[in-house]
């Protein structure tokens, strides 16, 4: 597969601090971080925001930042504001300046969705509901902008107002508003509040209902920034086909695609009768030997086609470790924090395979081509270093101080 | 079933040309058509009008004047511009003017449509067939207007761009412009040929698709005046409870419904099976004197619960006469042009059950109390009449001359 559009090739002109090309050296390419985003659910940072140097979440955490440079974290309304008024912004605030600290783009999820959703905006008319909604998306866009400037902005929305599990406040508006209408209200809101964030509209329902849906609220004028494609195959992988497929479906819009949401497990697969998956609700759900080999094998056909996608610029796997949604085999570490075979393919991807360490040696005017995986650099020779966003073709200077 | 949206009760005072009340006179009230559209396929009407004084098709035509009150006219651009540049707007003018002079509301179908398109289309660019097709609506919009100011103006536009039988021109620009980006330049440009003309969207697609489609749309700006609905029951009859879904969910938009396409057979159904119902070719599909017996009460019990609907204003049976599309028995009348008891069924429906003739008596001051269904009618005394539209409560003075 090609992934060509990965990579960027460059001419530099090394220099030092007095302006004099550093001629016929080697200088050191060192890959710091990744254009493409490798994201993962980063729910597991914030109990050890919580209980501070934890050696369960210590290492299970270390483990994370040495794969991913991605991270989701939960603003689920029902959760992040238990009492009407008393959100808990501290700890989310110092679990993304935290990730932030290393690196590590957050995305906030969801800012509107039906599930998990306040039980106490129910007492409210319609109209206050949209308000509290309204008001809810400038708390968290404004408050949290420069720290996280992505959102998943509206969640499942072709289910949402034919969602009939059980009453919800955000059904009832959708059910008012119809779909294209909320979506409208929603995105121009966070868009108000943060005219800079990466804006998705989020689904799991990749059929040609989601196609149209979409379809309608860019003519509608929407200022969707991605689309969020949900891939929970806890019914088994998609496989090369349906995924390539559903590229193409999604494609045609040109909007940047995230895969927001992906699972792959290592045991037993959830039968297929089961139509929502939160129907399936186990005890136990044992990791095993040969599902591990399977995960591993699974998600990286997948990540190579996503990869070498174009339009793809984030893969996100919603969880790190075991026994997180749905108790299931989900991770890439087992529940005692040790990795399984997919956190070490999927390491030696990232951060081998498609990673650049290499060096290059400098022409009598300090000129050197330097190749690579587009992404953040520290380029060094001799004790002086320059960090520098490598990502175009375009001829650059690069002082080494 | 509620039927007291489709009636009136209004308080008329009757005077003569001298402007003096007409008292204690018995006033004859006698509707001459329906404000609702009984509407049927009126394609019969073209081949009267080219054979003249044919015995048949006179005969033919006269029964559907009996009931219908709105009939559609093939506007297929595959058929109707056989070579490019020569339209046959001169028949379908005659049989429009023809239908109007017996004062049956007509409108053309379809304006864009991915079948019985023009093949010639094909061999130009997709700009240059987006430009015909344009060129097509400003001609048959404008050229028609006054004669025909109802149009279906996109034909099945949830399964255009996917449409994958043959290769057409409409699919090619469907690709390229997405549904609702190519519905609203097809609307935009109807719209402007004809700005008081009624506009549909119409699908066979009555699933969550359609709906996220129309919602979408909305939200865009495009000038829908009424939802189309097909209903081609070859598979067998929808039911109570189906109809009263598909009622619901699209009448959340709040337009007017119609029923732009129904078919019930009365002979044995086609197969479960088939998925397109064109694959569905047979040399000969009887009628039976059961399946004639089924229809009729199928078709009555559809006709009330749509009637009884407020927001739909027009239902039209798609074949008058067995042996049309399909070969289907789907007619209101047998191939030898004889009426099935579902022609005398509706017709009871539409011109008694549903329809208003009765007197009145004028009380000292020239008043009378008129109650009926909603239409035109002529008010006669004494060899004195006049016509009037009787739709609504308003207070009403009626000069008889």
């Amino acid at each position: 597969m090609d992934i060509s559009h990965r990579q960027f090739t460059k001419k530099i002109q090394f220099k030092d601090a007095l302006g004099n090309p550093i001629a016929g050296k080697a200088i050191r390419v060192e890959q710091t971080n990744h254009s493409f985003l490798f994201g993962c659910g980063a729910f597991d940072f914030m109990p050890l925001m919580m209980k501070g140097d934890d050696d369960y979440y210590k290492q299970l955490t270390e483990s994370w930042l040495d794969i991913f440079n991605y991270g989701t974290l939960p603003f689920y309304w029902g959760n992040y504001e238990r009492e009407e008024g008393k959100p808990e912004k501290e700890l989310l605030m110092k679990t993304a300046k935290y990730l932030q600290d290393k690196n590590v783009k957050v995305k906030g999820h969801p800012l509107c969705w039906h599930t998990v959703c306040a039980d106490w905006l129910m007492k409210y008319d319609n109209e206050t509901i949209l308000k509290k909604q309204l008001e809810r998306i400038d708390r968290e866009v404004t408050g949290f902008a420069g720290v996280i400037d992505m959102w998943d902005v509206i969640n499942e929305v072709v289910i949402m107002p034919i969602f009939d599990k059980y009453d919800n406040a955000i059904t009832r508006i959708c059910k008012e508003k119809g779909r294209v209408g909320l979506i409208k209200t929603i995105f121009d809101k966070a868009h108000e509040c943060n005219p800079n964030a990466t804006l998705l509209l989020n689904d799991f329902n990749t059929s040609i209902n989601y196609e149209i849906l979409i379809d309608g609220c860019l003519n509608a004028g929407v200022p969707i920034s991605a689309i969020g494609i949900q891939s929970h195959q806890h019914q088994g992988y998609w496989g090369r086909e349906k995924l390539e497929e559903v590229l193409e479906r999604f494609s045609s819009f040109g909007l940047p695609i995230h895969f927001t949401e992906n699972t792959l497990i290592s045991g037993e697969i959830m039968p297929a009768h089961i139509v929502d998956l939160n129907d399936w609700q186990v005890d136990e759900w044992p990791t095993t030997p040969e599902g591990e080999e399977r995960q591993a094998k699974e998600i990286e056909e997948m990540y190579r086609i996503l990869f070498a996608h174009p339009l793809v610029e984030a893969i996100t796997t919603w969880d790190f470790k075991d026994g997180a949604w749905l108790n299931a085999p989900s991770g890439y570490v087992r529940k005692d924090g040790s990795q399984k075979p997919s956190y070490k393919m999927l390491k030696n991807l990232v951060r081998n395979e498609w990673w650049t360490n290499t060096s290059v040696t400098t022409d009598e005017n300090g000129f050197a081509t330097v190749s690579g995986f587009k992404g953040e650099y520290k380029l060094s020779a001799d004790g002086l270093t320059a960090s520098e966003s490598l990502t175009d073709e375009g001829e650059l200077v690069v002082t080494l101080k």
